[in-house]
Parts: C-alpha cells; structure tokens; sequence
C-alpha cells in the first residue's frame, strides 16, 4: 500500500534516493563492496565526501565565500554544544522559540553568559517573537528557523552586526535566504538532507579562533574542518544518503524549485485547516511553517475517527508532538503534493461525515 | 569478482547482513516504509533499539549484571572525551599501547590528572607493556584492548581495585572474557559490530555519578542511559546494521564460535608470515592480534608485484597503516577462512616467483 509519510523526522527521503542507496548496500558503483564496508579513507568514499560538501554549499549559494561545509555525527543536539565551545566567550544572545531552542540555550549556559532576547514561551510557542534587541557586544546571535514541534518559522531575521547562528534542521534547503548573512548554519540531516546519523554545519571561517578556552577535540570545528570531515570515522552510509538527496534536489532545480512545491504544499493544508470547522490550526497564522504544519481538532471526540480515516488512506506520523497535542503533518522537500492533498481530502471527508 | 575485504575498518560485514539491509531501505519489515524515513519514536524502530541493546549485553554476558548498553554517536573518539568527562574526578590511569590510546589520554587530559602508567611508544607501538603499576586512588584505569593500527592486543588484562574502562572497538565479539571485570567498555560500531556511524558504550551503572562537575547534556551517559539511547534521535541504519549483525553472530554460536574461527584466521596468517623469508611481523609474537596482523616486506622492491598480485586475487584493503608501513590484514568476524587463505596463497606465491 502506498504510505504518505509525514513523520517530523526520520522521514521520508526521495524514492530514487531509497533505490540508489538500496543498491549500494549490495554493490557500491560496481566495485563489488557494500557502500557498508569500504574504508572512509578510500577514493570511492572521499568521492562521496567531497560531492556532499560541494552540493551543501552550491545549494545554498555559499560557494567561493569563505564557508565550509563539515559532516558530523551527533546530531543537531551536539551542536547545541559545539557552538557555544568554539564561540562563546563573553555572551550570547538566544532567541527562544520552541524545545530546540531551549535546549539550545541550555547547552550554551555551560560555558558563558547567555542573553535571552525574547521568547514565546508564554504562548506555549505558537509564535515568532519580533523586535527584540541582540546586544551589539554579544558573540553571536542563536535562533532556531523553523520549529519543527510548533509549528512556526522565522521569516524574517534580524539585521545585526554580531554573527547570526542558526539551527536549520528541519527547514534547510527547503527555501532561497540570503545564506550568506549566517555565519554558521547547522542541521541534522534527517529531515530535508537524509536520514538520520549526520549533521550538516557550514561555517563561515572566519569566525573560529576567536575563544580562549581549550576545545576538546572532537567539538573544536577548526580540527573538523582541518580534516574535512574526517578527523574521526564519518558516518559514511549517511553522508552518502545524504550526497545522494541533495543531488535529488540539485537535479529537481535546487532550492527554488522545491521553495514553489513546499509552497503549494503548505498551500494545501493551511487552506483546508482554515476552511473547515473541524480543524484549527495551532501557530500564529503570520508564523506558520511551510515544513509543519500544526492543527487541532475543534472536537477532540472526533480523534478515533478521524485516526482510522487516516491510516485507511496510508496516512503514517501525523501525530502532533506531547507539547502541543493534536496533530502535526510534516511536509518536507521529497513529499509530493499528492499526499498533501490526500490529507486534506481525509478531513474533508471527516466535516462531511460529522 | 568477488572481493576479499581486509579493510581496518570500515570493513567487511556479513552478506546476509547486506542483504537484509538492501531490503530495508526498500521497505522494512514489510510495512511499505523505507527503514530511513521511520521515526525513531515508532514501536518498529523502538523494537530494534531494544533488541540491539539486549543483544549487546548477552553476546558479552553482561545480561543482569548491573549494565546497560547504549548505542551512540561520535565514534570511539567522542568517547575519548565522555569517558573523562563522567568518571574523572581527581586522577585517571591510562595504559598507552597505541595512536588510539595515545588520543584518549590526550582528551582525558583536558579534564583531570593523567597519569601514563606505560607506553610502548620506544618501540612504535610494538608491544603490549607488562608489570605496570595502577595508583590504587585512580578513579579509573583505560586501556585499548586491540591495537588496530599496530596489531597488537592485550590478553592479559590487570588485577586491580579500580574500575577497568576498555576501548574495544576493534575487538568486540571477537574473543571470550570476564567481561565483568570491565566497568565501562566502548566500541566503534564499524569493525565487528556494524557499520561506521554508531558506539556501543556498555556501562556498569554503578560507577556513574561520582565527579561533581556538570556534564552537557549530549557527554552525559546518565542522561542517555535515562533515555535508552534516545536523548536524541539516534543514527537508526546503523543501529539496525548492527542489530542485524549481533543477530548474525548469536545465530552462528555466539562469541565462543566466532573466537574459534577468528583463531583459525590468524593462525593462517601468521603461520604463513613466520615460514616465508619475503615477510616479517610487525607485532611482539606474543601480543599479536587475532584481528589485525601487521607485517612487512623483507624486501620493499617486492612491493608493486606483490600489490598487482593481491589486485588480481580480489584482495582488498591490506595497505598498512603510515604508521607502520608494509601490510596490514584485518580479519574481523565476518570474514571467512578462505579468504586468509587465499591470502596466505600469495604470499606463498610471492615467494615461488622470487
Ligand atoms: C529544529 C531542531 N533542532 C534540533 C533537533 C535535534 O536534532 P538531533 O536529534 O539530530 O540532535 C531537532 C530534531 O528534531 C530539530 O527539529
Ligand atoms: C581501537 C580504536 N579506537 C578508536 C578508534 C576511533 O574510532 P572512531 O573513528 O569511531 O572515532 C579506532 C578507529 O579505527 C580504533 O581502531
Ligand atoms: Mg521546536
Ligand atoms: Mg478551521
Ligand atoms: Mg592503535
Ligand atoms: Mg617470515
């Protein structure tokens, strides 16, 4: 049966990719070995390393700019970690906006202060706050684009002089930003990028070597980036996944082609979350993401069937988040537009029904 | 052509287990779903989570001890760093039998007192020092048990009052031990376990939770431990590949059966560098690893002949580390007898032609 995979993440990838990388599991571009058990020093393997971090930065226009691109294990939460170690010497400005960004924020604590220059905590995160202050001697300024859990996502972004930060885990490629007024941008792959088991981090260079502290190795960005990548073992099945769908969206137009399917995509759901009175959605409607599309039930009675209906039509993951309840349809880059419309035709068919 | 896979790591796994892998990415379990775009938050993935950490305890015979097994990111290197970070307080001993041991007590450094308590580094590493001293106010003693670059390994591993911490990474699986002398044993995924991209960290939970500094969240084994190794999304295909492969190994006889067979593999090896004058080992005879044998030309000009020889044989991966030089064989768990022996054959060869 076809699914319609929603998931928030781990999630669904390109059906290409899955064959490609299916296939590679067997016999990788035909030199007889699993893509599972050739060495990372190998040439076919730093083929695919070099690719990947070439893609990374083309798609997002940073070529010949004075960034780089790394691919780490750890996840976005080692991040959390790893910026503060090799950027936070006095202070750091955080904008809060969801889970991510307080853990985040968290993190960054450990080592120096931190300013929290708005948050929307207290509207248990269904907005974007606007017109905050970033203290002009901060060393950097930290936000998170898109909130995957709530549902929201930053359109605008703050005209400063201090080096802007941003987790873009679950909305990287999905939409043209002028990238290069980030300083670092991180991601885990496994939303738009690939599956789960790498994190993308583009730094632009000239902002490392700026902390006194000694940075343990393996969190110290200048010893990654010494070693493109491979200082340590990468995680190679993930990075060449990962290879694999950017080329996928390279080839599909890049950025600004799959920005007018998300587009379309998002255009579905919210019309139909606000047309029918079964459904209202969660985030501010000047917020909402393009990515995740969060809603509620008017009667949450309506749930058991409105359940069944979905996994009659192959609907997978549209659960919403503990915080938030409800449901959440995460519609990244490798969604067609036809599983969207699926969704929509289900709570259609529910307003009929009811 | 079929291959015969020496590589150090990443390296050869069993076929079965590609197989099985192949057809996940296409579709897992049979639920129409790739098993790169399944949330890690599904009973499907959970299971497999479950599964691996279970397995990991009762191939080593760990199960009701007081341990638990996580499986993680970073590679054994991140370990270097968690391991000080949780357990050194006031002093840690470090045996050093190589580059990997070498780099542990580096990081360990950054956190504490490191006292060196041998080194065969006036040797290049070719030997495993005996008759040390542990201070008995250490809060830990860390030793690698396999030595993949030098090829040697430890069999004898020391009587003593303080928690015994071992990177495994290159010997997991590979041979009986108390294993329930160690406190904390790590290992890369991507040498007997599975593929690059996930550690196994087995903790005996007794020993956390004695240094009085805060650990970030992502160094922290008690927060990982309280999440079964979803504090954060975890690298899900290579936590399967190994789940797979633990299977593979339990199926066979477990690490009783394995260890007979990896004997086997080394005695072929060693016996043919020890009878041909064109080869001498690298390694002390008595510390010679069963998994990774080190050895050299007698006369370096055989060396592009014997390298198109191994070519034509299907041989891949035996190009020693630039530590050493001459060959390396690393002959993991998955890799059958004949292949060593296919190996062993041109040496022989080598040898008629000369
Ligand atoms: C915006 C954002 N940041 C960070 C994370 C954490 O990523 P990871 O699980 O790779 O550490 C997530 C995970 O969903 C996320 O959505
Ligand atoms: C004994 C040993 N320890 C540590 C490492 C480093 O592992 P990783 O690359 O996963 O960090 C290796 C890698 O080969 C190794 O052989
Ligand atoms: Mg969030
Ligand atoms: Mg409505
Ligand atoms: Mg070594
Ligand atoms: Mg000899």
């Amino acid at each position: 049966m076809k699914k319609h995979n929603f998931s928030a993440g781990p999630c669904i990838l390109p059906q290409s990719v899955f064959r490609e990388a299916s296939q590679a599991v067997l016999n990788f571009n035909g030199i007889d070995l699993s893509i599972l058990e050739i060495s990372h020093r190998s040439k076919e393997f730093i083929a695919v390393m070099e690719e990947a971090q070439s893609l990374a930065l083309e798609l997002l226009g940073l070529q010949d700019k004075g960034y780089k691109a790394l691919f780490l294990q750890g996840g976005a939460s080692l991040q959390f970690l790893n910026v503060a170690y090799n950027l936070l010497e006095n202070k750091a400005a955080y904008l809060n906006t969801g889970t991510w960004s307080s853990k985040a924020l968290k993190e960054a604590k450990l080592l120096g202060e931190v300013v929290e220059v708005a948050s929307s905590k207290d509207a248990n995160f269904n907005y974007i706050p606007k017109n905050y202050t970033i203290p002009e001697d901060a060393d950097y300024f930290h936000c998170t684009s898109n909130n995957t859990i709530f549902g929201t996502q930053m359109f605008d972004f703050p005209q400063t002089s201090v080096p802007v930060v941003a987790d873009m885990s679950s909305d990287i490629f999905s939409r043209k930003l002028d990238f290069s007024k980030f300083s670092l941008i991180y991601a885990g792959a496994q939303k738009n990028m690939g599956p789960a088991g790498t994190v993308l981090v583009v730094i632009k260079e000239d902002i490392l070597g700026k902390v006194t502290r000694i940075i343990p190795s393996m969190l110290d960005y200048k010893i990654h980036l010494s070693k493109e990548s491979m200082f340590n073992t990468p995680p190679v099945f993930a990075v060449y996944v990962s290879m694999l769908t950017m080329r996928w969206l390279k080839n599909l137009g890049g950025i600004e082609a799959i920005e007018a399917r998300n587009r379309e995509k998002a255009g579905i759901i919210y019309r139909e979350i606000d047309r029918n009175p079964l459904f209202k959605g969660f985030a501010a409607t000047e917020d909402r993401s393009i990515m995740n599309a969060t809603f509620n039930l008017t009667d949450e009675a309506l749930k058991p069937v409105f359940d069944q209906m979905a996994k009659e039509a192959g609907i997978n993951g549209i659960n919403g988040h503990r915080s938030v309840g409800g449901y959440r349809a995460s519609m990244y880059n490798a969604m067609e537009p036809e599983s969207v419309q699926v969704l929509a035709d289900i709570m259609k068919e529910l307003e009929n029904k009811a």
